[in-house]
């Protein structure tokens, strides 16, 4: 069991969506798109995987990390600076 | 004929293997794996994402932009403005 | 008591730095520099200030997040909304 | 002459508001502010830095380039790659 454990068909569908949009890229390109118009769509695409990793992040801390934290000491610490880790390389990509 | 018709090819297959890396992450989903693990994969997706942007932008800026501004005048303009908009999208996705 | 406080000193110190880093750029902009000059320092002057909001979300999270997770409820639950807003904030600006 | 000199003063002013930016966020981790208004603020000086970059970035693509892609050859090249470190410096910052 997982935060996302009871969302897990909406994570699924938002992921083939955007799975979706990565192919359209492709596609775009393939048929030789105007560049603008391609950024456009890889732009979307970033921000719907964002999305999916703001969701799944807010659920670890509501389900893991609370439960972690009940239990306390070390466990709990080091959940925080898994966290606190996965933040850092959400903010930075 | 684009700033990107030459490296086609190479978008082509970085793209494909982004559309590989979000089936993953759905197939992580899926096998219910630990959500940091996860998120981890999103933030390379992510970044994967931003990088082909960067590529496709580069390259934009090297044709389209500095065709226009040899042209010059409002359609030197119009490039330029749609460019920096494109950019603003990326930063700010 | 916040989660930062016993670390007050050193992002006072931080911030100080990070104020002089903008003081800095104004005085780039005024002395007529390089503008790709004075992007590089506006870039380092932005993760400065990222890697505080960082900082201070870790020890939020390590202090005020675990202490209602402790207490439970609706409590808890708040202060895991309020802080997964401060995330979504920090990743998309 | 560069892109941002005839918005110079508009510029500085804009800085001198993300330097008080900085300073009322040092001042509210001095006065034991909330973490997450202060993790707002911080949002908010991040912001307001990375408007001021997508400024000069676009009166530089707007000057700079523009004049070097007139002229051609190797400067316009390495105002190009110049531009486009620039502008990946910002989309990971």
């Amino acid at each position: 069991m997982h935060g996302y454990t009871q969302d897990k068909d909406a994570y699924l569908k938002r992921l083939r969506r955007v799975e979706g949009q990565v192919r359209g890229i492709a596609k775009m390109i393939d048929d030789d798109k105007y560049c603008i118009d391609v950024l456009t769509q890889v732009s979307a695409a970033t921000k719907a995987l964002e999305a999916v990793a703001l969701g799944l992040l807010d659920e670890h801390l509501r389900h893991c990390v609370v439960q972690a934290a009940a239990e306390g000491g070390q466990i709990s610490d080091q959940k925080l600076t898994e966290a606190s880790a996965a933040i850092a390389r959400l903010v930075k990509s």
